[in-house]
């Protein structure tokens, strides 16, 4: 390694040295990244939903850590503060529960602008504060730095899991069942309905009003079946499922089959698509933020995967199949076509 | 709690709704957000270096978060982006070490602008992986975030601690000794000569290369401190002593008296100073970026830290009073003061 000081700026050198950031995206970003790091001695590093760490000699302890970026992940106007805050401990907290665990812990770091209110910093702590108490997660710590940009609010969550119960992406098996919690698209429909609906339209802003207001992570589901042996794989759905399930296939070395007509799709969402002329199934592949469960898990053990979840619904969309990363969409007439990341259909 | 949607930015909300975070600055904020969090189940909550996790029945679990923000705490041309790397490790395990612990593992958290070169990154992370393998920590996973705006490197550290050898903050009393590692000033030494200093001049590019290139935490005095209950409170020093002495009062309830004469100063920090002309006493109080350990111990047990400290220096810079609060500096004449928090003396 060569620690010498250089004296170029970053615009200057994106010519010279080649790929930016935007021309290699997140995920061949986190890759190569992932490249560099070797010999973690976490039992499961980079690649799942959160790291797995042995700490002693109880249960394993599980840290993830993602950040909202304002202009990215919400809007000043838009987006009340107290939502942002819940949300970015949902997503975290969604990712401990698809490791089977709990959330026990949270750090907040916030980069802020010296312009930013107090009063907006305190309402985004009122939902971080509401959100971790709702998901038994306590506040440990924090960290406030000044930015000259937009605010940054990153989320480090621990949890814990008893040792035997740790579920990961990899355990897939062709064969197995493909279930998810809830329903999907939600999200992406108030999103749709905020940035193209007709503001003033009473019905459409009625119907967005019905929506749950913030996700919700799936913790007391996850521990049940974890608890239970019962899912194979499972991950969350934070970017949609049309990409996130290739992140399962891909850690299980196995392909997947989707029924576009078994999509759990609520009466609310298919309302506010309706009313927006829209079709749901994109919305429900890869609009994101549903923050479900996927869970693979054999045929056998449905009916107790329905137990275990209580009053959650479990949808059964798909299974999984042997030809590993293909990702086929079954429409309802029987085509078959590749399922685009992007969850846009040509039935 | 409300959450119903507003639809305020946040220029037209600064005026009617008060002060900003540029008005009410880091550590009242701080403060303000603590109050917001209530009952968390952490042994050792917000308030110290990090935070203490009951997890089980093995050591606590230590955890801390710092971030690095472009254009605050790093410039794009100034510095190579492996010190970049392997500072955002050191300032964090600087704070597991300061509670007697050991970092065990990272986390990372990345947000980039798209046009932020690839290689730029790549660097960041072999100073990210250099450090951690250095004081023994794993990178157990990350998170890579797109912004509109500067670079943020976001470190979660973790670490642990034997239940009983854990140091906080909170346990100076009167008549306790005041104890520094290594020297002060080098880091604020060199930043001055590269904003101040003449930029040709040869004899001062070599004094500031002699610098050490990055903080060295210090994990392995620390933790021997620790192992032998010496230090009664410890603390590192990132942004000063001048001001981290206060956050070791206040959580004291105690005063402390420092002799400017005594502040250890390397005699590369007095070089550059002499050849900018300023004096290095500033630096050495209130420079910041030092990562050097503040210990209060009792007197009689000065010989045994040596010991444990092996070849690092202890130096005595002074002593705790009673007076809650109060910080003296005590010049060579024997003048005392208030220390000022930017370090700057009328003697």
């Amino acid at each position: 390694l060569q620690f010498s000081v250089v004296s170029i700026g970053m615009d200057n050198t994106s010519s010279v040295r080649g790929q930016s950031v935007g021309d290699v995206g997140e995920f061949e970003l986190i890759d190569r990244l992932a490249g560099l790091v070797s010999g973690s001695a976490a039992v499961v590093g980079i690649g799942d939903d959160a790291a797995v760490l042995d700490v002693g000699d109880g249960d394993y302890v599980l840290a993830t850590v993602d950040m909202m970026v304002q202009g990215a992940h919400f809007e000043l106007g838009d987006t009340d503060p107290e939502v942002i805050g819940r949300r970015a401990i949902a997503m975290n907290v969604s990712d401990i529960a698809a490791m089977g665990g709990e959330p026990t812990f949270a750090l907040i770091s916030l980069a802020l602008p010296p312009e930013c209110p107090v009063d907006f910093v305190e309402r985004i702590y009122h939902g971080l504060v509401y959100q971790a108490g709702v998901t038994g997660a306590g506040i440990a710590g924090g960290n406030v730095t000044r930015t000259s940009g937009p605010i940054c609010i990153d989320v480090t969550m621990l949890g814990r899991v008893p040792r035997d119960e740790v579920v990961l992406r990899s355990g897939a098996r062709p064969g197995d069942i493909l279930v998810v919690t809830g329903t999907l698209g939600a999200a992406a429909a108030r999103r749709v309905a905020r940035r193209d609906g007709r503001k003033d339209d009473p019905s459409l802003v009625a119907l967005v009003d019905a929506l749950p207001s913030g996700p919700i992570a799936r913790v007391h589901v996850a521990r049940r079946l974890a608890a239970g042996h019962i899912p194979r794989a499972m991950l969350d759905l934070s970017d949609g499922l049309a990409g996130d399930i290739r992140h399962l296939c891909s850690a299980s070395s196995v392909g997947a089959a989707i029924y576009q007509d078994r999509l759990p799709i609520s009466a609310e969402t298919r309302a506010i698509c309706a009313s927006l002329d829209v079709s749901p199934v994109p919305l429900a592949l890869s609009g994101g933020e549903d923050y479900e469960l996927l869970i693979a898990l054999s045929a056998e053990n449905l009916a107790g995967a329905r137990q275990a979840a209580g009053g959650v619904p479990l949808t059964v969309i798909g299974e999984i199949v042997s030809t590993a990363g293909e990702v086929t969409l079954v429409a309802e007439s029987g085509d078959r076509q590749e399922l685009s990341l992007d969850g846009w259909t040509h039935f």
